[in-house]
């Protein structure tokens, strides 16, 4: 199982190279063509083809060639399934540590009624 | 600059992989020791440190040694941070749709009014 590459495995690793990032940021911005969206790196055109690659296998990303130019855009639900899992997990802590305040308050208050009945 | 790795390189990285996605996951529902942490996954308890030790490393994870056993819990501002990054990107792709929707409302009812003019 942990072999196999998950939806989740392969936008994670996307996201993790800082060229990625703002290829992502870049296209946030609205489509782009791959001339446009290499322009800013001083790196090789296989280069970044390479990096596009990535982020087209992992979803991220999505490309049209009309004519002779191939057009990228951000796909919104990949990006939402990395942001869903990490907000599950950081609003799962969350609400674990609300219920332990719940639980002290509760403490608390069992403590103040106990010291006012002595 | 693209050499070094940046909190967010690391977080991603991080999360890129099933098992420490299932360590955070485990983690997110409370503090755990690493033996806790080792017991769900076949794998060697040298195995399991590796992972640890590059969630530590994220900063997605801490861990404090009491006596001889070392307690790890999550640290959510480093999810948050990740979070808040793939966050930004899709409401930025989202206003701009909205922007295209809206420029695209108003030249149809441009082209009512003309019509009507007519």
């Amino acid at each position: 199982m942990l072999n196999q590459l998950s939806p989740l495995d392969v936008a994670f690793q996307a996201l993790a190279d800082p060229t990625r990032r703002a290829m992502v940021e870049r296209l946030s911005r609205g489509p782009a063509s791959v001339s446009e969206l290499a322009r800013p790196f001083a790196m090789s055109l296989p280069a970044v083809m390479q990096h596009l690659a990535l982020l087209e296998g992992s979803g991220l990303v999505v490309s049209e060639k009309i004519g002779r130019v191939r057009t990228c855009r951000i796909e919104p639900r990949a990006l939402s399934l990395a942001e869903d899992w990490i907000n599950a997990r950081r609003t799962a802590w969350e609400r674990r540590l609300d219920r332990l305040g719940d639980y002290l308050e509760e403490l608390k208050n069992n403590g103040d009624d106990n010291a006012s009945g002595t």
